[in-house]
């Protein structure tokens, strides 16, 4: 049920005192072929932490053998000295694992702004060496330590694995994990994940299937509105199963597995009492239906309405007003949990007939202007997100 | 220190029934001339409320005798019906004050998607009209019974008075009146103001100057990223002093009585335990300042931080980066409260430095760029905040 899942890949999670809790924070997989296709998508923010430029240079030939991640500090704006921290973590993998530093991924996750310290994380990348040597790296253990290692304020690890394939071509599976609890928000969803598949599949086309999986998923994940720093999906192939699937089949999957992965990370969302999936129907656009999905999804006063359990329609409408997207103002029509509170822009049922006290909230906005859809996921504004995010680097 | 401070005006605020408190709920400010000219800006949400729309025809001949105000109520979403509700508030005043309806604006806050009755708004303004006859109306009483009845959840109701002219010109004074403490943000912020002078000014005078003052004061309020439904500020000028100020000069007074109002509206923001300045320097453009700033107003990691008093300034550059401003994302300094904490996009002095236990916070973001300054106005994210938001209409 993990990264482990599919043939080729191993994986270790060791602790090398990042945290200062002293749990696992250092996560190396690896790649065992026969293929090192990869692909990989960014943060867009254009403030980018140091793992990011590299990353982005060891992705130029789409060959990856390892990816390692640490958790404890984020090494963004950390100047040139935090840069060559990244450099030294990959050479280090490279050297204990035989392989090339430049084709080592590194990400980083936690507090933006403190050098990381590089002996820990060299001690640390030769524990999860040895670590990788054993035979269990190859099995659920090694994987769930990996899951862990890459954890910061989350409750629990988050993975996933979705087996593919038909008769015809063969079987593959895909597997997943992911960490993100805080700073989620789209293009991507603050988080770093890594999935990995046995299918035989180039780097170019695995390219093609992230894009086209992230698209509907991660970045339609925005619990907070906060763009993070050091965002990275990584997706890497092994080729393992000798299967080679169809594009299209192949796509669905990991489509399939990255809902998995945004919805464990909506559910872990830090403080969050409530997870709201906002669907806007009958828009004139996909663009528009998620434009003002994310409108309503950033609206505080809706969000912290949520959370009281108060079916305040009203802010829907006003996060809606400020989009750009087609639609006729007094002609719109809002749900809560299956109750139509707004009709035609006028009230409909009253809003107490609305039930929020279940976790999971369903917002329908019918545009009624054309016939694309798109649902946001975000979570609503509670006492516990201002704690845990006015505590967290304290 | 309120709208009757200039002369020419009289005001009144009575209760009527709107507010279950039974505190005073429904205002109107009449301009008793000789002038009548008027100027008004609006929301720019797309979904806008019922008096918007009416007050958006009177202000098409730029003619206003009277304003009449209510709290209690939104008349947002309210349909034909609601827009009825508002053409019979401003017929009910023009019966009573013997003026024109179609002078006469309507300004409504509140909950959206409420119907508002309208026997009591007509017994209110019957009452108001009433108190409007008396010589008290025109005195320091009668302006702050007005500010009083336009009161939500604000605490203490805010009024400005600003004097103006040279010994050349001879002298003016300007007056306001403001209510707002939630859904306070840009284009323009969350609220209702009324400004009064007795300068003589055209129509299209005030309305160059308040489109001046506006775009740098109430514009540049960002409490909570939330723009309203019912969002108007209206100036009115008697020409009762035989003053015609220098266009310039009157601009410049009338920006600082928007400042005033706009900065009581930060000072009064539901839940905030701090006013915070964000100062973008050196911008490529007032524009990408302006962009920069509110990016990071809008940031509730940020915005969580500074309310458990802690400088945490990634989250501030975090925010920089979602932007499309002008600038190196690895050559930003970054102060709080006079601690520069970032150099050059990498830590400086130590965060541990800064004191965040004032209200008042200072945030600089030097961009390095260019020669342009701008500063957003924003609160902090609390426990209070959301637990007012979300127990507002409940």
């Amino acid at each position: 049920m993990t990264v482990t899942t599919p043939a080729g890949f191993a994986a270790a999670g060791v602790a090398c005192g990042l945290k200062k809790s002293g749990n696992k924070d250092l996560a190396i997989v690896q790649n065992l072929g026969p293929l090192t296709s990869a692909a990989a998508v960014f943060t867009s923010n254009r403030c980018q932490a140091n793992p990011i430029l590299w990353s982005k240079q060891v992705m130029a030939d789409a060959v990856v053998e390892a990816i390692v991640l640490n958790s404890g500090g984020a090494n963004c704006y950390t100047g040139s000295q935090g840069f060559q921290v990244t450099h030294s973590t990959a050479e280090a993998v490279a050297d204990a694992l035989k392989i090339s530093a430049g084709d080592t991924l590194v990400c980083s996750t936690g507090l933006i702004g403190e050098q990381l310290p590089l002996d820990k994380l060299v001690n640390g990348v030769h524990l999860a060496a040895e670590a990788l040597a054993h035979a269990d790296a190859q099995t659920l253990a090694g994987g769930m330590n990996a899951a862990e290692a890459i954890m910061t304020t989350d409750s629990k690890p988050k993975t996933c694995v979705i087996e593919g394939g038909t008769a015809d071509t063969g079987m593959y599976s895909i597997g997943g994990m992911a960490k993100g609890a805080g700073m989620l928000a789209p293009g991507l969803a603050t988080m770093l994940v890594v999935i990995t598949t046995d299918a035989h599949l180039t780097s170019s086309q695995l390219d093609t299937a992230l894009r086209a999986a992230t698209r509907v998923t991660f970045d339609r994940l925005d619990s907070d509105g906060c763009m993070s720093t050091n965002d990275q999906v990584t997706l890497m192939a092994s080729g393992a199963s000798g299967v080679t699937p169809e594009l299209d089949e192949f796509t669905a999957r990991l489509t399939e597995a990255c809902t998995s992965l945004a919805l464990q990370l909506q559910a872990d969302a830090e403080g969050a009492s409530h997870d709201i999936a906002i669907t806007v129907r009958n828009a004139a656009s996909e663009d528009d239906a998620v434009e003002v999905g994310r409108s309503v999804a950033r609206n505080n006063l809706f969000k912290a309405a949520i959370f009281g359990n108060d079916a305040n329609w009203g802010r829907v409408l006003a996060a809606v007003g400020t989009t750009g997207a087609e639609f006729d103002p007094y002609d719109i029509d809002v749900s809560f949990n299956g109750v139509q509170v707004c009709q035609g822009g006028q009230p409909d049922q009253p809003r107490d007939l609305v039930d929020l006290t279940p976790r999971a909230v369903d917002i329908q906005i019918d545009l009624k202007v054309g016939s694309h859809t798109a649902t946001i996921w975000t979570n609503d504004l509670t006492h516990d997100y201002v704690h845990e995010n006015s505590a967290y680097s304290s």
